[in-house]
């Protein structure tokens, strides 16, 4: 089968592999739809992410959709034919873990997860998976959203952690795919005013579509527009999603006192002088959101319920032949996203 | 009356006073034994805190009991005679005051605090105070453990935002009185084992005695010390009192994955490098610590049940004469607690 | 200026009353718009609620929004002129009180509440009222819809309760003022689906129009339809809002293993047999609902956001002089709101 | 090997089974030390709890604790000779189950659960059980005390559920073993002041002997005792461990207004009327407790740190042979707690 291959030397080419068999809890799934994410961009560029090195060709992908063609022989709540997501990390499930025994299972250090060496991910023909991370989507919900309930699926842990609630001010800075989507949830959740910043006017313009009060901060200074759009209460909420230093140091200025920030987007260069007095004369929350855990049901009914609208970040679909011009394409900033289809 | 009033040259001296009237809602207080606490000292010898700026005579002290001599008009839960220690802030309690009308009304950026420019505080001979913020102690509650209630808010409070509960390892830097009341209400609530860290040998003493393991940090690596003593797991819970920057910065290597660490002891140089990536991967909760709200009943009870210890702090008492002594005294880092008692 | 009086035999008449002077800390509204709640007519058909008798004659009302006319000497917040709500419970506020001390004094059993014997209400021409529960509203929201803040906060409060967030699905029992408020909340917090049930198709038709699955109980089995409506997961979370006993035995053959029941309708008997062990067996949550408490600022943003809405709820608006027919009017299960309007 | 078996005709007599072989990811347990429960003994006395009928021979036990003496070939953090406690439910954990999906598998419809039909449990000389629910006992902890993690685990789920914190006073009704161990875990929490009721002397000793207040309600009345415990506030937080109708009912009458209720305790006779008005006018939590979940490393460091005594509620020990003898002696109420030990 063809699978899109990133080798050491950090090309990314058309390569094939042999066909994987399902484990006895497993399901093999052809694949449909695959995002191209930053995290694989990143990967695609500098050849790792901090301490995770590509020192190995590997499969790149892990927001991935596709239907079931084959069930392991211990498999009996999912059949050939099933639209599945595979929710992309894995965790150890051991009793000596204690991330697995509690609910923190993002948090499991021996967690396989996707596309993150030395695992392997989804921009294959076939991939196998444990049923038990293969959600079934209903009818009403594409294959191409199915796939996008990843990046879904950290917007929505992030409002969670940050508990988004009626009526609240919600200031997301980064209007990439996980600001868009955090977005959305916040409006579900109640949020209002929403205020998106960003320093490209073809991003703006998406958070503004959804809604959202668009400070470009190349320009404008978002600390007024903050205290503009809430009568001077500053933000409840705070979601830094753009992984840029100046952003992250001015999540402690534009919330309010009492309020939370929440940090998603890592940075490139993450050592921020922070000033820890204003986060205690403030009584500040600053939490961190890693990745996303019990959010894939939630995900499927908000898609399932219209809640939500994840297609409307697609910018191109393109086929996995393609996937090495599909990369270049995302490396412009001005893309959202893009997805890898296949026939 | 006589009070211990600081000039604007940061002289200590003892002043007369009017004795004040009590207001149709106060109460009148004789004080009997008053506190020094760090920001007293603080002001004694820079003569500012922040922003806070001693510009004119300023009255010290927000630790505070004694005994009602007169009630205003208005007043009828309290009398003449019934010994109360003051909660020293009090809230603006107006209805545009988001925090007055929420329950973060330590957060009221109208507050009057004792003792921070430009409200007097509390060394005075008699304090006229709102009987909302005064509190009838118990019988078997001293007035010197009734002045501490307001150092064990803090510890309260501390305790409350990092959510300390049943076996959790909790760490605590700087063993000062915040530190060691912390230390004792998160004991109260379950923790197990404390870890607590300071660099002068007197007072890791007196943690070891509380049941701490105490860990000198001029002498040995806290993060191993942590690492032994949780078997690995590190801490739950980091509570950060010693406001010295290689402290804080500390903070993110002693706490474990998905942890919390609180933040309460004011920086000298506050502006601390913080891994902002450690703080997402980690899923960490990094939390300020403002103050209190809603702690004295609780302070009361944990006192009037003798759950925790706060006499145990005093190393002297001395008379108001003798407060620019007692100053000096608790300048040396040895001193935990000096107060003051009036006859 | 005129008031209308329930007298101890039951009758609602237009009386003469002084014009009330604002103390220190109130303000003088002028009314404009008063909602009549199942309270008041329960006064008016019964005499009492519960405990609490008219006794001796009784001005009714506590949904009230008007304008400014005079305010207190220390009232420096609002000015004349101002369109404010008022918030119709006035907690004692005094320190021995251990609600009005932490944030609930919604319980404070001191508390004054409009209407409820022996204190008056809104319906008159004029009301003082404690500056600190009267909420400026912004041009946006009509007074009307001020004036219906005061449901609108029984339905913030409830869903706050039971925690209402994304994709819950939210059965609703009774579809009277309170039952639709609830439902108008729960959907701008996340839920989906909303089940919705009465007996009377006119407000079944409310609730239909507002998003919800409409059953009516007199009809169809609620039992299946939630089954259905849930993929037989049945509700995360139930709210009783019909105060009627089957209704009430019920919400625990609805709600789903884990879930939570908030009971927020009083019953006319209240004594209902619930099976204890299916509150174990199922690790339920059930949980009382009274009133409100800092509902009043996150009302006006709901509305001033257009959030949610309110006025659909009117049936009709009449003058004061037509007060007896108004209230013989909302006695019709048929009316879900009534209002008096003030020239 | 041998095993204690309850037949449909209700003898419990010691039967030979063969020896089980652990399967892949099970470990192989002899058993050292095995508690009587309630449930066992409701078993033996009536053949069926609710909708669990003895329909073939049964063997009890759900309390355990023993060595492992074999290993299944893919589990490799527990090794021959490890002491450990079996957690007896083995929730689904499947993907399409709600409760196993998120952190509530205690609500796993199809749990296999120990000693309860048709499941065998652990009144035998081996049990295979999945490693993941076989926990590691530190030196410290005696098999005994690791058998009764089991009970203490529903003390500290249900002191969770009721969100139990420093300085609450708490209300139990029952001196059984799941009401002394609630009250245990409530204390570390920082529970005070602890009132305990009973009707018998002897279980009401030993509550004392812990530091509550003892009242025999067979004698005095509880409620005139809260409020003298509590000055008049009644209790913050009330656990319902008796499973008696009336200590079920009186439940809403000791608690403060604003107060939880945790139903912990089974009744025989479950229809309960409750005065539901009552619910909602003092704002109650009324709360299900069923199992735990997430206890057993709590537990077990409660244990280590030496914060809670578990030993000291067992009245005997007896070996299997004499395990009908053991019955019949825990039938008579004074027995807290009987042990069945293994040579």
């Amino acid at each position: 089968m063809r699978t899109a291959v990133l080798s050491e030397d950090l090309q990314l080419q058309i390569a094939e592999r042999d066909r994987p068999e399902p484990g006895e809890n497993e399901v093999l799934v052809r694949m449909r739809s695959v995002g191209i994410c930053g995290s694989d961009v990143h990967y695609y560029e500098h050849g790792r992410i901090g301490d995770y090195v590509v020192d190995s060709p590997l499969v790149l992908g892990h927001e991935s959709a596709g239907e079931v063609v084959e069930t392991g022989a211990a498999v009996d709540d999912l059949h050939v034919g099933d639209r599945v997501t595979l929710e992309p990390g894995v965790p150890c499930g051991r009793d000596d873990c204690e991330y697995c025994r509690s609910d923190e299972y993002n948090l499991c250090p021996d967690v396989h997860f996707m596309a993150t060496p030395p695992d392997d991910g989804a921009f294959a023909e076939f991939v196998a998976w444990p049923a038990d991370y293969a959600y079934r989507l209903p009818e009403s919900v594409s294959l191409q959203a199915g796939a996008l309930i990843e990046p879904l699926s950290v917007g929505i842990h992030v409002c969670r952690r940050a508990g988004v609630g009626l009526g609240d001010a919600v200031y997301i800075s980064g209007c990439g795919p996980i600001g868009l989507l955090a977005m959305e949830v916040a409006r579900v959740a109640g949020a209002e005013p929403i205020i998106a910043t960003d320093v490209l006017p073809s991003k703006l313009e998406r958070a503004r579509e959804r809604g959202a009060i668009a400070v470009n901060v190349a320009e404008d200074d978002p600390i007024a527009a903050v205290e503009k759009a809430t009568d001077g209460r500053f933000a409840d909420v705070v979601i830094e999603a753009s992984g840029a230093a100046p952003a992250i140091e001015n999540t402690l200025d534009v919330v309010r006192r009492g309020g939370t920030v929440v940090l998603v987007g890592l940075a490139a260069d993450s050592v921020v002088p922070f000033d820890t007095n204003e986060i205690i004369d403030n009584e500040l929350d600053l939490l961190g959101s890693f990745r996303y855990r019990h959010t894939y049901p939630t995900a499927i009914e908000l898609l399932a319920n219209e809640q939500v609208d994840v297609e409307g970040l697609v910018d191109f679909e393109m086929g996995l032949d393609d996937v090495d011009e599909a990369f270049r394409r995302v490396q412009s900033g001005e893309t959202v996203k893009g997805m890898i289809s296949f026939d």
